[in-house]
């Protein structure tokens, strides 16, 4: 840090993106992305503005809101669009966590929330995952602060049901809970039906995955109009225009174009039964993942070695070294079925 | 505010931006936008890597900043690239300041630095310009904290030679000097050339003015490899995708079609001579604008009547009804031959 850095972030370690090497020799599966192209909806309706790019963006989205309020069944007024659900959470730190309420996360989840919170300047707790690495949501319901739920959890790729997030949300109404869905659309249930019900509840959700709009950046936030009213105002006094054009007019061609995704989220789901089972076969243990990612450790080679090899040979997964509990783990990315027969390829000449 | 939200924020009103109608019946000379399209090589630039945003963009933004090294003769270390240059003036508010060190700048400024100030939970302190509305550079230059100069000053349109800016920022080696040069290309003059020599300036850009791209989101910082880093550890705290694949393809498209720009930019230049020309021959007073806008009063009729009249005609200009000594002026983007005529034909008629 410079003499000139704020005392206040001495010792701010800022996220670690997944690597983006710019060649394209990998076999890319470490940052969750979607092997599909977007929509080709999403991109003629990026086309179609990119001549008017000379004039700002909407600031409030309207056109967007409108799109997603239609998809989602949800009032207007209850949508904030961010550059990134990252973005919104973000937000939902600085807002919604104090001194009084800390935020509340598992030790193996999202690894940026500790990292909003030391940014955000509010303090932070984590409750260990059970040794299954299920959450163990009665500690987490027990603790005073604000709770963040990454449903399906990360690295993990294990969901909660959502009557049990209901029961969550409905015990503490004096604590917001925020459910981070970034994976939700590979196989669990959203609690976005339960924002009219309470008003305590927040869910964020992400293009990158499922949509296919990783590099496009764009997020929403989906709750009570006095969260969002919130949120807005958080936004608004950082970045109003925080959202371009093009990413607008793409997000309203993806939600038009719901059948392309639904094809795409149906067969990332195929493609990760098939690795599954030939990870199995090569002797490797799993969690029960619902997200477009398997985190897998092999009894007999530790999973730095594995990260390392495969790198050699060309495919690039995510290692994490912390917690400790994890590291004979990885994560890799459920891709085209292509991907999967050369990750269980090179895997085999591994393990 | 719902009663979620953190205390901190009580009180905190959010920056209004400039109206954005999604019609296009107005002539649009209230956001200081550009009236020609992008350059045709960012449209292109953008159309090829659309179909490629299922991958993440580049966190690190690589190309842009190479682009962007070649363009401004800096180093890539001393780049950070933002979504739109509030987002890194954003930043500069929350690293560079605490309680020691007030975020300073004039009363009448960019209104967007006190709402940056109260969002970063950080003090400030204005100091007023003179009474010809130009900088008092030596009260600036004389008060503790982190200095904010807008060059060219917004809504004044006035500008500061690089001389006196290199000496408030060699006066002062202690505290960072952010030198705010959105509007720097109609007629002002750059102290980018100063980074190598001064670590504590730091110069913020925007594409969203000359090069016609307020809608893509691309903002710049330039400043000392140190205060870079700085800012860099804020952005990757936050939000490490910030600049999403179609802005820096854009950005880039942008940089190598800089015939284009200056183009535009004479063109400006030119239409600005001929609006003040009109103007003053109606009686209106004004600025000396080194700004793609002027800022302008006229003796008979008050600011918010012509605001209003000018709205009616199908004219939006920007009105600032605070501090209380601008709200004779109205704030006039300088756009189009045409729609400076249509503006003066207009006015012609209300005063």
């Amino acid at each position: 840090m410079s003499k000139f850095l704020s005392k206040k972030y001495e010792g701010l370690i800022p996220y670690t993106p997944g690597e983006q090497p710019r060649d394209n020799v990998f076999i890319k599966l470490n940052t969750n992305e979607s092997p599909f192209p977007p929509s080709q909806k999403a991109v003629e309706a990026c086309e179609a503005v990119l001549k008017r790019v000379n004039l700002y963006s909407d600031p409030d989205c309207r056109e967007l809101k409108k799109a997603v309020a239609a998809s989602y069944g949800v009032p207007e007024k209850c949508i904030v669009c961010s550059n990134g659900s990252d973005e919104v959470l973000s937000w939902a730190f600085t807002a919604f966590c104090d001194e009084g309420r800390a935020g509340i996360f598992p030790d193996v989840t999202y690894g940026f929330y500790p990292v909003f919170a030391a940014q955000s300047g509010v303090p932070y707790k984590v409750v260990p995952l059970k040794d299954d690495l299920t959450m163990d949501i009665d500690r987490m319901k027990a603790e005073e602060g604000t709770l963040f739920i990454a449903n399906p959890n990360a690295p993990t790729g294990i969901a909660l049901g959502a009557a049990v997030i209901e029961d969550v949300v409905r015990s503490r109404p004096d604590r917001v809970v925020v459910v981070d869905e970034a994976y939700v659309d590979f196989g669990a249930e959203s609690v976005v039906p339960l924002i009219s019900k309470y008003d305590n509840l927040l869910v964020t959700q992400t293009f990158s995955k499922s949509r296919s709009m990783a590099g496009a950046r764009l997020g929403l936030g989906l709750g009570s109009e006095a969260l969002i009213r919130d949120l807005e105002t958080i936004r608004c006094s950082i970045n109003p225009y925080n959202v371009g054009s093009m990413a607008q007019a793409m997000g309203i061609g993806a939600l038009l174009d719901c059948e392309y995704t639904s094809g795409n989220i149906r067969e990332i789901i195929e493609n990760r039964a098939y690795a599954s089972s030939a990870l199995k076969a090569l002797g490797f243990e799993m969690t029960d993942s619902s997200a477009n990612f398997l985190f897998v450790r092999h009894p007999d080679v530790g999973g730095e070695e594995i990260y390392r090899k495969l790198r050699e040979k060309n495919v690039l997964v995510r290692h994490f070294s912390q917690p400790e509990r994890i590291k004979e783990y990885n994560r890799i990315t459920v891709g085209s079925i292509d991907q999967m027969k050369a990750l269980i390829k090179a895997l085999a000449e591994i393990v």
